[in-house]
């Protein structure tokens, strides 16, 4: 240990200040299908000097390959139901065209990336979720994030990009979602890492008026929160996010930032989006 | 530098004898769609104690894909006329759906396996095929493999699933032959590591008699090699295979296998297969 060190422990401050940071950013919405929206969004990123993983989306690539094959989708409350068919087609689409076309990209802007699906080096291990009154199919919810494989790859200076598909460790890969995937690395990085947490996609934000692109709210404590939800004014697909950027927070995630693809940088410097603080 | 090693260079002996082994293998034919042999082989592969590579085709599955999406195929000498569509269509067959399949089969028996594309970590670097008479499309010619990229991973205990699409580092990704994939790593690694190049496919060997099974050769050598052409014995597709073999072993690697993929540990052991021999 080094003087620098003891001083820190002295001074009563954490020794968590000797961490390295970590970007944990979140690309979904209709960015991954707009080229000129996502080659900016990966110049941004790209441009991060720190250790950084972009976890990414890709759904609507894939309900236009299920459609062009003819192979029916239903989605409940935004979740996809995977049968065979599904499963063989986020597959391809997730971990096969999308994430190697990023990697690809993120290549040719001198980022040194990695792409990576769940079964890969055993990144993220789940189990076929179980839910007595939907049949969710090919869905996995996570189990163990392998932070230790996760570290050595960052170590090296690789840029990680991961497909939101997983894996039961007996042979079946998984659909997962992406945010979740996102939260639960982040999550699992904060024993070597100061981590923040990015969900961006097309908005700038959550918005105090779902009408007014320009309402975005700033900042979000729990006390605000519970009263943003008791008036109706966050709904839908934001409780999830929200709730599970609180549950970060709480288990040492440094920040949740939550805002537009668009202007990545703005979210990483705070002039942009919405801050979700724990107090 | 241990005794072991002063005394293998007084003995005049090569310092080679020290390298770890390394098995590259490509699968194809029509191993990749049938379950039951696909799942032999990979539990044999799996067995492998030592540094291993599997590099994969799945040109049936992309035609199978093609069509179910009316993307006209062309192919010339076996070679696929990549388009854009085309490429959409490996890119996602081979780098997804058939890359982390294997890769969660291996996983399940107990093979802690990496599934990469060549772009991951700038693995595979190549340049669109320029020819004057055929337009091949979005195929890629290899410039370079990452030799201390592959190094640094296995030297983790992880074996490496590698699907046959490399890229231009311009951010175009570039459709590429999984045999010269395997011969082109097979080559690069020799400097680290004693190299066994496996080709296994759904035949026992190169045959003497392409109508009889059992008329697997054992050996060749470059004379009987010649012998066999000048006779019309050997044709077609297995003469750049023969070819690639020989400048392989010209290169430093230790040897060269052709066989069928349900033998891969007779391959292995020489009980099956032919072997390529550089006298």
């Amino acid at each position: 240990m080094n003087s620098t060190n003891l001083d820190t422990i002295k001074m009563g401050k954490p020794i968590d200040d000797k961490k390295e940071m970590l970007y944990v950013i979140k690309v979904g919405g209709n960015v991954i299908e707009d080229e000129t929206k996502l080659d900016s969004f990966l110049q941004s990123f790209s441009g991060i000097k720190e250790n950084k993983i972009l976890i990414h989306g890709g759904g609507k690539l894939a309900t236009l390959l299920a459609k062009q094959l003819s192979v029916n989708q239903q989605l409940i409350d935004g979740r996809r139901i995977t049968d065979t068919e599904t499963l063989k087609i986020v597959t391809m689409v997730y971990a096969g065209y999308v994430n190697k076309n990023i990697v690809a990209q993120l290549q040719s802007k001198n980022c040194n990336a990695l792409g990576l699906s769940g079964t890969d080096g055993n990144l993220i291990q789940a189990h076929k979720r179980k839910n007595s009154n939907i049949d969710y199919g090919f869905v996995g919810d996570i189990d163990v994030v392998n932070c230790l494989f996760i570290k050595s790859l960052l170590s090296k200076g690789l840029s990680l990009v991961i497909a939101p598909i997983s894996h039961d460790n007996k042979g079946q890969l998984l659909n997962t979602n992406a945010d979740t995937i996102a939260q639960e690395i982040a999550k699992a990085m904060t024993k070597d890492y100061e981590v923040h947490l990015i969900y961006s996609f097309e908005k700038s934000g959550v918005l105090l008026n779902p009408e007014d692109a320009k309402s975005v709210i700033k900042t979000i404590n729990p006390t605000y929160y519970k009263e943003l939800k008791d008036n109706n004014i966050i709904f839908d697909g934001m409780i999830p996010k929200l709730d599970n950027a609180f549950i970060a927070l709480q288990q040492g995630v440094r920040n949740v930032v939550i805002g537009k693809a668009e202007c990545l940088q703005q979210l990483i410097s705070g002039e942009s989006g919405t801050n979700i603080i724990s107090q």
